[in-house]
């Protein structure tokens, strides 16, 4: 499904709704002139049609047709092939929800084709139609209002985690609330399937950071390291939470023993508070016949008024020695 | 055993059936023009011959001769010998069964080796037969016909493994099902098996990616970079699922000991719950002259109604402290 | 809220109250001679005051705004642009309190953002004031004293969480203390953040120091080294403190397992205790019509005896074996 | 002592029997020709008389006196000072005895010096002896038969921790067997000191290998990859063992809970089983006066009968919830 | 506090006691000509002095004022400023007691500070007077006899060291000892701290190795990669430790576990081999009026021969079953 096609030329949009792909095609230019396709859920044909229009290379086209590619930025001899990863956090479920945007970019064409749900590329795009200084640039920045928005909207991704990991260290710590074991794990999972989302754009980040590469103009080089600059502060924190999670995992473990180091101790004392009395009233119980305290009529009395003492003395040893 | 034989000139093979091993080196041509021989378990007398036909290098033989070879790709003068290890998943049995395919490269001809079940290579060649701009390519397509196949043979395992990770996981953190101790670290024993015979491949295949060795035409490099692309796809799923499987050990370790938590819980409490009429009895057992409760005509039935007030009251007593 | 605002010169400072932002930006000289601006939580008029009157770039002046920027030294064709953490340990809480500088360099200028609590710039603006040498060298000279500063506070907090490990350490492998789980994970909790504070800047300290670099003089060099030795210094450190603390985690663990073996031991060894005796009441409790003990005299103190004896033997025994 | 001293000159032995160090010595040729000079346990006047003859570096032969160097590969001016780790597996201990070759090589002399156990270099110098086309390239190609034969004999090693990891596998996962913790241990003391063994040799392998040294020759070169590839395949498998025994280790801690836990319910069911009609039998032991079960000719039988039916239900009750 | 302060020139010290500081300054000449000061815990004036005669840099001054710095070998336009750590293993108390020597090198001239305990430098002084040929090449041999003897020091810590873990290896495996947890926590505590003396020293020594430095004499550079590669062993020791006694703590844990389930085992078989005749007691202590067994003379022998009969079974039984 087309979502949208425009002109841009002189740091501003042509026209106003979405033009029909040959067109496009026929206008994509050169230097700051480009026309902008956006695609969602394509069906095979229209990407073999752009592939026609634009000369795009077989192996992206492939790579397109399919989600779940690796997040990548592949240079061709007249453009890039980019495969990022959406990331939105789904906070009741505690899950990462993924998308994909696959950019194609070359001489006066960008082309961008989302995958599942995920950044909505509408605002990346409201943001740079706002900047005529950087649609002059071109395709390019096109680019970067791409990267920009994908990259930011990883941000509110990891402080949801941050969150749910804060709740679940104070449900560790917390001796009324259950051990939250499967909880941590889920966390964990999440984070290692972000990192996965992330890491592998760092490098090519770099490379676009770094420059070596006629085709993005200088001055956006520092608009791609300001890209680069949220990614890694993404990728740092992911990489935190993920060793915080094995530790809490880690604390956990401990917590469950030391937790059942104390039911132990606490079943233990009242085990003893009652053996003893019992043990009182086996004695008593024996069938000798000179038994003199049977025959006492203070025998019952004082003997139940040790069984009690025995109960309250141990009570309270216990207390004292916490284990109640 | 000789598995095919053909010779391939201007995009296409040049006959039906398979000839014999002498007409193939004879027209071991160049450039474009190149034989493809395959052979499966070979005998010994057949690596010599080859080995005599097209001059090659007496250490590639031997190590073709053995299996379990690491996986690697050696540039010899006047062509690559590769070694590669084919990947099926046994999703029954939760083994990864591993083959091996020796591949000899050089000017105008291919010759592979293949060890073991595993990718069968008659796939790619008829993939790369389809194909006459890539056949013209010479010898280094046939190289990418058979990387190609490989490691796209290597996702359908990475695909079970994550499917028998998620049972695991679900087996995990099901409180009926027993701890799947042994399994998670059998798929892990696969795992890191299975990491051995991707991640060597990276480093070469990145080399061929870069170029900077002219016997690959530039258009070929970019199919190396998409084997090499899917090749580290295949990695980071399989250091992602490590680390998960590291973890769900740990989650598990953790739920055996919550689990132990519950149990000594739950006995305790019925110990408790049995332990106090016990103690009423025995107090009653005494025979004490002196026992006015023992003569009353109700003290039975209300000795009978405390027992059974004490056992009522303390199931009660641990279901609200959720011991039971 | 603008701090301090200063006209250095030929290693001296030209005034001695704050002049204004407007003064400041037509004196930014060259070489020696600049101007230090420094402003605390600054509202956002301040900040585009400043980009006009000095150029900034937006990018680095959208950070500025935002608190919470990873750390990174980021050069710009004119200058640097540098986010540095600071940080501050609260001892009795254990936990360390970040706040956030922000720098801006360029020919002439000098313009230092704190955000939050954490280093005072004051005393590092005194000391490169007291150092007419260094701040001949001109804008350089002031980075070399805030990043001097904000390292050099770094050592504090090692060396608190030092103790604090050290503290751990003793209740760890104290009998008498309760295992300090939660203390130690929240220990690595702030190691953790903090290495996220310190690691980022090695590098960048690292390219500074190496120089390549004409806007830093060869003689300044040196004092980025020692900044560089420094941050690397804590950061060693740092990193030397989370083993430690995974260590600290594992041993405590261990101990609560030894500890349950030795709560175990202690109590099954009063239950065998108290166990014999009431199996020997509960014998002379049947009800037998010919049982000869029960008939003799000496019966009852003879099996109070033997109950006695039963319970002393059991006691010294379980001594001996260390079980009590 | 002096085990052997040889003259090769184009391609051939010159002569059977050993020769006397002078004479070898004076015919260090040049290019092909060389003579190679077995030592073992070396006598310190030995080394002196070498180091004399031959003009060997002080500190190489500092190294050579004494044993347990660290396994490298040192380049001096006029040729090579080598230290190797031979290694040898003794299956019944489960150890792996390392013994020490070191060799000096230059122009037109090898001399080896081996300490401890280990590695006959006597099949080596064979081997080489019946290659004339590779002893004619002169001293490198002993190199190359030294370290080959070295690095082969580490394969059966490896191959024997492999058997025992697997035997230590399936006792950690059969129950009738107690847990390995001892020997898994001692399998990864062995996996880490050997590993030590390999890995500093890797290094300098591919620096022999990648050449930009004169003295070796080119052909050589691909013998050296071959010695390289091999000590590779050791490394990988020797770290995938190392992370196979620490998920063995962890493996074993969660089945010994898990075994725990299974102990604990069988005990506990054992222990209620017995539990209920003790109480039963209490009831009936008390001393009221109007127990009417009592007077009844079939309370007895009944008793008993009511006292098995306890234990027949409580044991099935138990059977079906897999406590027993 | 001057240690020594002595003149050397053409290989040989030129007089026997100590000399003025003033009088070293002057002679402080160039190539193999130099002046060696040896200073221990040096008072502020005499840094003071140090710094007026030889033009130390102020920042190199500012580091050797203080102790505690981080090991590095910094390079000055005219000289180096090396930190060491020196190490010494206290057996007894099982702590590496650390040190610090810093030394100035330049033209003419070393000087070393000692702090703390730790490496002697005489002999490492009298060890270069006894080599003529060495002390020749001027002020750089004095720093490799300084580093030689230094890293020299480390290697009786890391054997040292190793004994420990041999005797903690067997306390573990071995049932009579209690774990020694707190023990192998604190020797994994000084494995970590001694890697931070010796790591940070590997990369600079690396760089003197390889040269590329004027100062260092070529024939010298062999002399600092025998250094660099005693102080990789030491490292690569250090490093295997470290992941020992990870591993040890593991097992440690695991062997904990064991046992508790031993103790358990053998409590609950005494539990039951006395709770089974106890019930058969009680059943005999009900007041059934109609109980035969009560009745028959031989009923009471034979009840206690069923418990003796019970608990003798039982006793066997768990041996069996390998619970006692």
């Amino acid at each position: 499904m087309i979502v949208d096609c425009a002109h841009y030329k002189d740091g501003a949009r042509q026209h106003e709704g979405p033009m029909e792909l040959e067109d496009a095609a026929a206008q994509a230019g050169s230097g700051g002139e480009f026309v902008w396709i956006g695609m969602h859920e394509p069906e095979p044909g229209d990407l073999e049609r752009l592939q026609k229009l634009f000369g795009l290379h077989e192996l992206a086209i492939e790579d397109a047709a399919r989600a779940h590619q690796r997040p990548k930025i592949e240079d061709y001899d007249d453009g890039y092939f980019i495969v990022l990863r959406t990331a939105h956090y789904h906070q009741e479920e505690e899950i990462v929800h993924f998308g994909e945007i696959h950019v194609f970019i070359g001489p006066g064409y960008v082309i961008t084709v989302r995958h599942g749900p995920g950044s909505e590329l509408a605002t990346a795009r409201q943001r740079l139609e706002a900047r005529p200084d950087l649609l002059k640039m071109g395709a390019a920045a096109a680019l970067w209002a791409i990267l920009d928005k994908v990259v930011d909207d990883y941000l509110p991704v990891v402080d949801g985690i941050e969150d749910d990991i804060e709740e679940v260290e104070t449900d560790v710590f917390d001796d009324d609330v259950a051990a939250p074991t499967a909880r941590i794990y889920k966390l964990k999972r999440e984070v290692i399937e972000f990192h996965r989302a992330v890491w592998p754009l760092l490098s090519p980040l770099d490379a676009l950071e770094r420059g070596g590469n006629a085709r993005v103009p200088d001055e956006l080089r520092r608009f791609f390291r300001d890209v680069h600059d949220h990614a890694q502060r993404v990728d740092e924190q992911v990489t935190s939470q993920r060793e915080l999670l094995t530790s809490v995992l880690e604390a956990n473990l401990a917590l469950v023993s030391v937790n059942q180091n104390e039911v132990i101790k606490r079943i233990s004392s009242y085990a003893a508070i009652i053996a003893l009395p019992t043990f009182i009233a086996s004695v008593y119980g024996m069938n000798f016949e000179d038994m003199p305290e049977l025959e006492s009529p203070v025998g019952y009395p004082i003997a139940l008024a040790v069984m009690a003492l025995c109960i309250i003395g141990l009570f309270f040893f216990f207390r004292r020695v916490r284990w109640l």
